[in-house]
């Protein structure tokens, strides 16, 4: 029965982001907490959350009820209509937002929620540009992957799709010559307004930034620099859409991301942690100013499965274990007590960790293959043997990580167990031992 | 409660294409097989299948238990590893397509499927633009409702996705001043291939069609076109992506609309009713030379919930129930037996029926003013009293029917009972009445 799982994966499966003939997926079977297991009874520790998404972990019973009770009850109904579960999970995700964003559009998933918020700031402000900053990801769909600042982009660039991509604040790799946080904010606000005014302020309808940029690397910007682009915005009157969908529902400590800062956005999307992606789901909330342009004025788009029950069903359970369970707190203490302080003293002890960025259940080792240069352990968009060895030697002991280029991502469930989350790191930090092995001394 | 439902919906539920002040939605509460209820209990009978995707009607007892075991098992898992959902869902997909098309990529939806078929098609070839036809629909995302020849295009439309739209077969309101089905098809297929030489061959990665165009109006394409097409594409290097969304998975009582003609596409996109809706789940399936493209080179694409294992045993449980059910062949024998001679008689009767088209569970009303002109009972893209009127008359008789501009089509679960689906048709044959007093004599 597993084997033939495989066999016909390998016949039928067409994977994303593969080149196809070489893959070889591990089977998985079933899962439960922050545990996977593969067609061979292996359990692995997950500290991906698969793509960073299973927030609550894996098959939590309350979720998974309330999913059976929902499609007993109706699976689905089209998005024209009322339904008691769509209603409620609205409810639910616009009073997580800031005061005065109210309305909720559903889509499936993240990229189609970029998609729609950018359609929403063209429409609100009569202009098509939109910024978005390199070392980002907003999704598969060609909107969302021109938005993208990833070398997944490049192979999908034609140029038209109205995208200008700037430079974001990265003390650990600063493109401004800055020294200190406040320095790399200064600089790459000044930056940022001065690609606006190169590009023609009243071209621009949207910037689009992940609130703590995700897959790109988990780097949190500096105090101040959200607050500077709201003002930007203000100034140039440019809609800001925060995309939430990795950093938001509880993975950095705090509802959203954004609740970190001080800085209110005019879109939030969001998808993944909304439902821990036990059914898909994800959104678009919009403050009033924008849902006042389509409260007469007919919104252009839409899909099928908008606001699906069965989907809008899930995300109300993920919302109400969360709060009664207290998971996004959770977070925060996995984030104070066990990741920050285990992943300081692993920097400390590998010479291949250049550096440690992140909060609550989010956080990036960036590796270096030279820790005075920075040189990373794997060229920009590739692979290299190093990061090979480190993810085999993961995976060999139990542990599946999260890595991407030249970066291993620290990033399981919100509410892992310590003792879990402290046996994970000791796997990893016996896998950096390899990366060691290839830094210049 | 059912109030709350409704005051819900209109503080924070942002819906699809429409202008949000003044919606009224009806509330749906509960549904099952060919009915659903609203918050006062009133049962209708759901003659529009909601967006023409609830195929094997409403809360169908198997799906809803596989959609529980799968709950219960493994609701989710990332998309590079393997899962026997997903493998056999992907297997049973393959399995109902043209031979040589052997590999699936699952989406979330309509619109992912066609913007992923369009990467793929533009990367095989290395080309850019795409041809599709006016009277089209393909969905919501931006490269999807570019390619849509309908209106909702134009608000979003900045002449930059690379689309080129041209003028399909519709000997009802020919575009080539044709007489027959058989000077349509060869006049349709001779401006085609002047559409192609004109844009330059060279440039054209892909022709998009819906093997029988859905929403814009159930227009059966005449015997040889689609032949023409394959001819042409085959002639000019030009990838052919059949679009099987809406008219897929036994609508039309053949597996796929495609199966009712002798010409194979190079990639296929679906979604609907390969769930019934259950679950949300798209995909597109691919054949044997573009999945040998992406063998050794990357695809540069992909989404979070790519073959959802919730969505995927949805789809299995679907299409096991179709086949042990007979559902397609019900499809077949509901058009031939019920829908079609009902239809006609309907037509025979009232003036304001200009035209009924269809097969199988698959049927418009072509409505018109007048007769003579056949100038259509509400203009392109917008609404009338009188097609207001008898959607009204519907509802208040209890029937839900899918409305768009002029027409009314009839597009019940395929496994409507045929003394439901007669019941149907005479409540809509009196609400034409009020359609008749609108038309010029
Ligand atoms: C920040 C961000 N935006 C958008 C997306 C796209 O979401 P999806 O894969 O559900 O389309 C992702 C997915 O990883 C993401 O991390
Ligand atoms: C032919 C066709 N293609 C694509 C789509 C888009 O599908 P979705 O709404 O699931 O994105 C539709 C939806 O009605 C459709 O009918």
């Amino acid at each position: 029965m597993t084997h033939r799982t495989y066999e016909l994966d390998r016949a039928h499966v067409f994977h994303s982001w593969s080149a196809q003939a070489s893959l070889t997926p591990m089977v998985i079977e079933s899962a439960e907490g922050s545990h996977v297991v593969d067609d061979e009874g292996r359990r692995y520790l997950d500290f991906s959350s698969q793509l960073v998404y299973t927030n609550i972990g894996h098959q939590h019973p309350r979720v998974v009820k309330a999913i059976q009770d929902q499609a007993a009850t109706l699976c689905t109904i089209a998005p024209q209509h009322a339904n008691a579960a769509r209603s409620e999970a609205a409810r639910l995700v616009a009073e997580l937002a800031p005061e005065g964003m109210d309305h909720v559009f559903f889509t499936n998933g993240g990229a189609d929620a970029v998609e729609h918020a950018v359609r929403m700031a063209r429409l609100h402000t009569g202009r098509r540009k939109v910024l978005s900053r390199y070392r980002s990801y907003h999704g598969g769909t060609q909107t969302a992957v021109n938005l993208t600042g990833d070398p997944r982009r490049w192979p999908n660039d034609y140029g038209s799709e109205g995208v200008v991509h700037f430079f974001g604040p990265f003390l650990y790799r600063s493109e401004f010559h800055a020294t200190t946080e406040q320095e790399e904010c200064e600089r790459a606000l000044e930056h940022l307004e001065r690609t606006i005014v190169m590009e023609g302020s009243d071209t621009i309808a949207a910037i689009i930034l992940e609130t703590i940029p995700g897959t790109a690397g988990i780097m949190p910007p500096p105090p101040g620099y959200l607050e500077g682009v709201r003002a930007l915005c203000d100034r140039y009157g440019i809609v800001w859409i925060a995309d939430e969908v990795m950093a938001g529902f509880g993975r950095t400590g705090t509802w959203f991301a954004l609740d970190l800062y001080d800085a209110k956005p005019d879109l939030i999307t969001f998808a993944k942690g909304v439902t821990s992606g036990y059914v898909p789901l994800g959104g678009v909330i919009i403050s009033e100013p924008i849902y006042a342009t389509f409260a007469d004025r007919v919104y252009p788009g839409g899909l099928t499965y908008s606001g699906h029950p069965l989907a809008c069903a899930a995300a109300v359970a993920t919302i109400e274990t969360m709060k009664d369970e207290r998971i996004v707190e959770a977070a925060a203490t996995l984030g104070s007590d066990v990741l920050g302080p285990g992943l300081a003293d692993i920097a400390a002890k590998h010479p291949c960790v250049g550096e440690v960025r992140g909060v609550g259940a989010f956080w990036a080792l960036d590796l270096v293959a030279d820790p005075q240069t920075r040189e990373p352990l794997a060229p920009y968009g590739g692979s290299s043997p190093a990061m090979n060895e480190i993810v085999g030697a993961c995976k060999k002991n139990g542990l599946l990580p999260f890595a991407n280029y030249h970066r291993i991502h620290v990033v399981p469930a919100l509410n892992i167990a310590h003792d879990e989350a402290r046996q994970g790191l000791e796997i990893l930090d016996e896998a950096l031992s390899l990366g060691d092995a290839h830094v210049a001394r």
